[in-house]
């Protein structure tokens, strides 16, 4: 069973102690050092990602699955079916409009709440986590605006409630090796790192009201869309910018230190002319010329392209690519002074080059990377192969969500932090003014407030998360 | 023979006869519309790259080798055995210092010069051959300063002398497939385009007085170091910027129209840390930590990147990586809103990667691009290819000399001609203050003052060059 500590609370750190001692009075249920065995969680968003989470945590023994919010009957049904697959007692639905997950907050037996709902929500939701004692896991994507990013880091520091990044391709297994790799020094020390998010989206933005199915049709919009469709495509229509930054971010940010020694400085982004969502609503066999979203302007451009810079004088590349047809990509690449890893794979070993100088047999010949990935497989990918194998997005969703839940357990703080989410998120706002102002470059604040320079990088160095 | 006029000048377009018709006095001699069966040439810079052009020219029965000038009596004399070993005549030599090119910009019986100098050296030298009447021929790199990049355009549209750009990477066999593929409609619109210049050019930029053997030193500069290594390595120690963008830039603007129906208008650019050539030194058998160079402080970040934009709506990338252990690639990327195409191969057909929606077989599955490189090759190689095979850089060096000559012959406007030049000279000096002012948006000038809008895309368009 779980600790009787209904609401907990974490010093993240050292200098976290004083600013906790000062917490509000509703906070005096939490307790500090807390240790538990279970996790009572909450899921607010029952759609399709918050279920594959669902399906990790049924997975452990150290899980109460206690409550869901989400004002989506299908969803929500769909999820109880997971725990009654499971063998789980039924989680109490919170189910009555989109603010209805602010009940869900106020139960006490909750600890913590995955968040994986529209874009849009994440901050707010995560915020009310924070007022009401409970540690929230939130799911990945870009702000709304970089304000956002100062009220969770505010908020998070000032209620000692620690914040989960729910990043899961910084445990990809290729990447997680390309970690080890990068400290034991096989790179050398890192120049220019590359990632982005390239995946072909158009039969995501685009369905019909009750069908995933993208033949379906070219609908999208509360009430039109399915899924994704029915939030996701908004962004599309209204924004200019890397609106889905972390996936690519994240890994090379835990590789090069970022909010850990580094800090990202300043960013650059550009974008393409918007082609791809038109073009694919006109040559749907369900769109045409004649459908009225084929009068739509969608202000995203096909391709963005955002870089940064840090402080210790890496640069990185970011590409976010989702209205075209393409393979999926997120296109990594890890450059030092000794060599360098380019993905082409999708996460397979066997694919992308990479040369290491003293090391590749032949002078300024790429190879396959697949032994160097095999030799430096992660041992957490070793210990969980057989759990994350089958999990979703290539094993990657069972470690993040293990991450998650093996912290709270442990009080210790997560290794994917506010910091990181605030700084990962601002990507978003902050290139959309960029380009707004056509490439400018844009100051990215360190909302460490300058703990970076202190702060110790220990993303995966242990054997247990 | 040659025709019997000694300065030709050429009328590039119509817009330019007024302006040609304004001629200063010294110009009498030239003449509108003359063709001619045989170039004269003279070779300003007989190193290894004007060798190298010089070989070419020596495989064509419609080019006079007449003169050199260098002042480096070594490279002279390898240029004179490359004469003799064609069964041509001696050139006459200019080899008194720096300037003695200018005496070579005199003679009566040049038609044209090829410019195969250190950097510095070749607006200066293309603006005295403008001067004399001579067309220039001139070798890529980036100007030294963004008013270079006016002063050849103003000079070369002043006096109806044609500009050609030496940029052999818009010749490479895959790239020129490529293009075809493009006009095709292959790929559909463009989108986003990405170049570069990686290449380790560690033991380029270093070795000793008398050798090109990387193993013989890490000695650079004037009387120090050999042949490049001579002055190249110097731009790394005093600039900090994109200093080779064209042969990265060059095919991707011929792709995307650029000075023909678009242009580019805004770049930014970001540098990583500079290690590469430091580490170089000190971990080099005859550097050392004590060795004098080991003290210097190298300017230019070993990874540069710029973004740049078109008028059209595209994005480019540009990588410039030469200070860092690594394979050679020119990472070519050409996306439309049909597909796209990933150059990893340094012209090999069956690397890289490529995707078109409707043809690849498998829906976001990679294809290996060697059936459609080899399926749309291009017109030009097929005819030359027996010609090009054995040429420098695989074949590239015959067509970049092909259509040097040809169009003199014809008395027909390059086709990478002075806009050309300057847009991509201009890269360098731009990137340079875009990096000096934390990545900063450059405005490109429009050196083409706005004719772009009418000009045609000829590029590679005919079966003869």
């Amino acid at each position: 069973m779980a600790n009787n500590v209904s609401r907990r609370k974490f010093v993240q750190n050292a200098g976290l102690s004083s600013i906790a001692l000062g917490l509000s009075p509703q906070f005096i249920k939490a307790q500090s050092n807390a240790k538990m065995d279970k996790v009572r969680i909450g899921i607010i968003g029952t759609g399709y990602r918050g279920q594959s989470h669902l399906e990790m945590l049924c997975q452990r023994k150290d899980t109460i699955i206690v409550s869901f919010a989400d004002p989506d009957p299908r969803m929500l049904a769909d999820a109880q079916k997971i725990l009654k697959e499971a063998g789980r007692p039924a989680a109490v639905e919170f189910k009555n409009g989109n603010e209805d997950y602010k009940n869900l907050l106020q139960r006490h037996d909750i600890d913590a709440v995955i968040i994986a709902t529209p874009w849009e929500w994440h901050i707010s939701q995560a915020l009310e986590s924070i007022k009401n004692g409970i540690i929230p896991g939130v799911e990945v994507c870009g702000a709304i605006k970089l304000s956002d990013c100062w009220d969770i880091v505010n908020a998070s520091e000032k209620a000692g409630i620690p914040v989960m990044c729910l990043e899961n391709v910084c445990y990809r297994r290729d990447v997680m090796a390309v970690y080890n790799m990068v400290r034991k020094g096989l790179f050398g020390e890192l120049l220019h790192l590359q990632g982005g998010y390239e995946h072909d989206l158009r039969g995501v933005k685009f369905n019909s009201p009750n069908s995933s199915d993208s033949a379906s049709g070219v609908e999208f919009g509360e009430g039109k869309g399915f899924s994704e469709a029915a939030w996701r495509t908004n962004h599309s229509l209204y924004r200019n910018g890397e609106l889905y930054p972390t996936h690519g971010l994240g890994p090379i940010a835990m590789m090069s230190d970022i909010n850990r020694g580094n800090v990202l400085t300043r960013l650059s982004s550009v974008a393409t002319k918007a082609r791809g969502l038109h073009k694919y609503i006109v040559e749907h066999p369900k769109g045409g010329d004649n459908h009225p979203n084929a009068k739509l302007k969608f202000k995203l451009g096909d391709i963005v392209t955002t870089t940064l810079q840090a402080a210790n004088g890496e640069t990185m590349l970011l590409t976010h690519d989702t209205n075209s047809p393409r393979p999926y990509n997120l296109g990594f690449r890890v450059q030092g002074v000794q060599g360098l890893w380019q993905d082409f794979s999708s996460g397979q070993f066997n694919a992308g080059h990479i040369y290491i100088e003293g090391i590749s047999p032949k002078a300024h010949q790429w190879e396959n990377p697949e032994a160097y990935l095999k030799q430096h497989d992660h041992p957490l990918w070793k210990k969980y192969e057989s759990e994350a194998v089958g999990a979703g997005h290539g094993g990657m969703d069972f470690f993040v969500v293990n991450a998650f839940v093996e912290c709270i357990k442990r009080n210790v703080p997560f290794q994917l932090d506010v910091y990181d989410l605030a700084t990962w998120y601002a990507v978003t706002p902050l290139s959309e003014k960029s380009i707004a102002e056509n490439g400018q470059v844009q100051l990215i604040p360190d909302f460490t407030r300058g703990k970076w320079k202190n702060r110790k990088n220990d993303f995966a160095m242990n054997e247990d998360y």
